[in-house]
């Protein structure tokens, strides 16, 4: 077998043991899933997924950045091509270097898809690269492996999409307006039309002003325009926002500031410095329109983006490389948190690419501020040490109730359920240590396992 | 029971076994608390402490802290009132959250005064809220539970307490002047009147030279004011000093230059860089005075104090508002250690909330220096995670010579016992890792034990 | 005795079975010793080392640093002296202070090497002094403790030294003319002649000059004396470069910059700025000759460098008052990898002495970058703990296959044996949790242990 039932559970017997009981109260549960990459399309549509590669390889930037770092031609994996001319070529490359994988969260992840979804249970080498290949592409043609089929055996309750200002949301609107039952719900993530360092910013601004009949060449009318969007996006739904910021500095300037500010970003004549007071100041103006409207907003900064400019120019964003950089916390949200830092009707859920941070500043800051949420491990760090170590070093200062359950953040829709039982087993093993070391007594540790599997998510995201 | 005998130690039986042996060892050695915020008063009147609400909620920001942050007002509390008018209905509160404890130290901390002290052993919870209420209030009451009496009881061997400048220590002289044999001793923590942005700087200068009779308004008058206040701290036992400050910047200038910055700070007129210089040449000044007349340094430097302006607007400083900050010690303390680096009749104990500085530069520096000590692991870090990653990252290139020890640093009198014994402990349970896994045999462990109990710190705070 | 068989391995005896067998898998593999600074003279006379207090105590700066900073006078340690006065009492001063190193790895090394080489059983102490000095002093006359018959008895494979431009290599040379088989390799650190605030920096460049008929006035003439000394070293086995620079900062200019800046720099006035943005230069200039010869790069940067003036000044340079410090390789590595960061015929080393960039800066560099390779804990990190958290914050996100191995990095060449085997019990024990876990199957953590041994080395230093 690829995957053991004990997994990620301590060796120790007696806290293996409590972790055991904590997880069979809690591995069943429905999976909420508040935050991700996945397509409202696929739900839409109801179409059977593409082959193995296309599938597994190509979309997940996870699995080809490591590939790339040893060697392995992006183009070799057809990277960027909107159709793979080989699938089969690019499926036997991944298995032969599926070595470099070990001790890895993606190895994890996949082994798990590999054998509760398609059954496979010897492992990916080179050798067996055909035999996984045409299993998964028979299985993935099969009614149960339609996106829907899989909704309901993954046991979803809740997923959220991300998405533009820009977007339709027509997707969304088919399934609302289908006789399925599944909660396909979308995220607002304004970035597009709040970053003006985005490519076609101007013509993105004046898109949003079309699509709402607002002058979105006016600071007014722009905020207007960002209001009305999320009215459409709450008709759908949708109660969250994001925000992908380079750093988490906010603003909080004189309105007559801001409007000139606007203009000038407006203009494409602002500098680095002015771009990322626009961004901040944007932030502040985000939480505005979340006190009013209770949309919680989820921020997602400290990722320098297309770090690899070769690899950026000739495939284009999100392939893998981006690099987090130290972030600060303690200084940048000062501006928005005078403003609404001790609003409780508003919910602002942090998270970080900068361990350093946990213990030092998100967590006092989530231990204080009324608004302010912990997000989960994110990123390089939803894996089993990077679990550890958030659960560690918060826990003691923000304790478990300033946090908000497990995001999959992810593209890779077949990997929902492997990523929420590792964040289970994970959270499982946590608490087993404390129980074990007599930290917390075990009728607690229950209750606050069932929190971290569930509770908290619907309630933080309010689902 | 709401505490267990083997609490804090590891769950491996092996190692657990280890770790009980040395904790037996060390349980019953006198406390020896040589920085905190307990009163002298206190124990001048002996007087019996107050209601229970008014002895764990309304003093303790690790309590309401976590209170606020999940939406409990800080005025159902009645933070900041000299009196409650309902201290029931606030103890009810706390007790009715009490859930969000769960995990952090202030729990066990609570546990262990609820059980040992007040022989309480059902959790407090919103249902046994008046039992644990009235049950406190009459022991309060009696002679066992007044403050000689308990210092008694704790196996105090000193207290320190922390004590401006300005303080006519009259309490301190009380005690001294009674036949009580307690040994409460004032610390000299000089930021009034060496922090420029302190609420009234220049009137608290005026204080200083009216009560040493020296003219604080010239260099020379100022720090013999300093010096002769020093004098009056070591007759009543003092025998350190220590120093809050937003940076552990230090500055060596020339005379002339500290003596125009001196008057610059004094006119109100200096910007944030020169009153940031102030502060960093006054660490160097008090370097000097300690190389003279022998008193420990402590520098607590890293804090942004205040942060949440709502509340410090509201309810005043340390009203748990405050958040850690990236904190440098290599190039900030150079010009002191350029100086006064090399002096091994100099003790300087350094502490930070900026854990990454651990094994990059509190270790090296400490592991290096004659005079760097490291202190425990400070306010959030106060803890079994903390205490562990403090071990684990500054062991190997510092040891265990060059740390002092225990610092409860508390304000909370009777968590005391408590806070003493996690950090024995998880000395302990540190040690018995190490011995387990044949890194340090089981005679040093004793030793060290006893040490880290014991020995440390009457050493490194000549007590 | 004083190291036990299962030392570094966890306690539980089901993970302690599986690092046993996972050790004892690698524990006789050669050593293979990719960079560190024993002296290739030694190889080449084949003379005895010296006493027990010049072999272990003098040269060691993690010892002397430990007793410097207890107070330990530098003077009673006669460090910086050509030769010892008083041997055997340096030597009795450190066996007095031998308790300082409880929980270090120096301890560990020492009481390896005093085992397993010198037969030693009873701890070093006070009253074990002599018996140390004379049994040690014994053996180093016999032949069986020369240089070349260590290095066979310690069944090293290749070792390399660290060597500047200016060095004649003549004991390499002498080394390749003998009989002897061992290989003992050079290591091109250009330091002295890329970094201008080297001691006497333009004398350096004009005697590189001399070395190899080039005009290093110019800056064509200097970067091709440069490529000249490496063709001197390749012949000599080199295989790789080092630099050792205050950061890894990194630029990129345009040529008639860059020779502007050269001039700039070679004539003294150049200021930090400007010294700093030539090494950054250096290291890309450093990296196309790389790329050109296939010399492997190694950064090591983050120290600074005689961080206590008055030690520096009375004791010289590497001695011991080196402090880590805060590190970004996002942003400073940009320009190198823009130009060449996707070149994978390039691969560059990089260490840290900052910890918390493993996970944030470091593992998602090397997880994409094809150029890039992680280097072992580095210094105060090559311990126990050091190794435990650079596996733990790097292989989820870099993998295995992204590391090179371990690097010893001492001057103390009797210690070598017990580095490696710490680093290989460290690797095995961190494999073992990951088996007992059920994060890596039993086979391939096998295979992980023989590559961490000796495979990745090889493959990385290309040796």
């Amino acid at each position: 077998m690829l995957i053991h039932e004990d997994r990620l559970f301590p060796a120790e017997p007696s806290v293996r043991k409590i972790a055991q009981a904590l997880y069979t109260h809690v591995r069943s549960l429905p999976i909420v899933s508040p935050h991700g990459h996945t397509q409202a399309a696929w739900f839409a549509s109801n179409e059977p997924f593409p082959d193995p590669a296309k599938l597994f390889v190509q979309p997940d930037h996870y699995v080809y950045r490591m590939l790339y770092s040893q060697g392995v031609s992006m183009d070799d994996l057809e990277i960027g091509q909107p159709e793979l001319k080989d699938p089969r070529k690019v499926w036997r490359i991944f298995a032969s270097h599926y070595h470099l994988f070990r001790g890895t969260p993606t190895r994890m992840w996949l082994d798990f898809a590999f054998q509760e979804l398609f059954g496979l249970t010897e492992r990916l080498q080179e050798k067996t690269a055909d035999l996984y290949f045409d299993t998964i592409a028979a299985k993935l043609r099969t009614p149960e492996f339609l996106p829907r089929a899989l909704y309901d055996r993954f046991n979803l309750e809740v997923l959220a999409t991300t998405d533009s200002p820009l977007d339709s949301l027509e997707h969304h609107k088919a399934i609302r307006d289908s006789s399925w039952e599944g909660r396909i719900l979308p995220t607002f993530r304004p970035d597009p039309v709040v970053d003006p360092e985005f490519a076609g910013f101007s013509g993105l601004i004046a898109k949003l002003g079309e699509d709402t009949g607002e002058d979105t060449a006016t600071w007014t009318g722009y905020l207007n325009a960002l209001r009305k969007v999320r009215i459409r996006f709450r008709a759908l739904g949708c109660t969250a926002t994001d925000h992908g910021h380079l750093t988490a500095q906010t603003a909080d300037l004189p309105r007559a500031d801001a409007e000139k500010l606007f203009k000038n970003v407006l203009s494409g004549k602002a500098d680095a410095a002015q771009q990322e007071l626009f961004r901040a100041q944007m932030l502040t103006e985000m939480a505005q329109m979340s006190v009013d409207d209770g949309l919680v907003m989820q921020i997602h900064p400290g990722s320098t983006r297309n770090h690899n400019r070769k690899v950026y120019e000739n495939y284009g964003r999100d392939t893998g490389a981006d690099i987090p950089r130290p972030t600060n916390y303690v200084d940048a949200l000062r501006p928005l948190l005078d403003r609404f830092g001790n609003e409780s009707k508003l919910t602002i859920i942090l998270f970080t690419l900068d361990e350093s941070t946990y213990s030092r500043e998100l967590a006092p800051l989530a231990g204080h501020y009324p608004c302010l949420r912990l997000g989960p491990p994110w990123w390089f760090f939803d894996s089993p040490e990077g679990m550890t170590r958030f659960r560690e070093q918060t826990t003691e200062t923000a304790g478990f109730y300033n946090t908000v359950g497990f995001n999959d953040d992810t593209r890779a829709f077949l990997s929902i359920p492997a990523r929420h039982d590792v964040a289970r087993r994970m959270d499982c093993a946590f608490l087993a240590r404390l129980v074990a070391e007599h930290r917390l007594e075990e009728d607690e540790a229950f209750e606050v396992a069932h929190d971290l599997a569930y509770g908290l998510v619907k309630k933080a995201y309010r689902l």
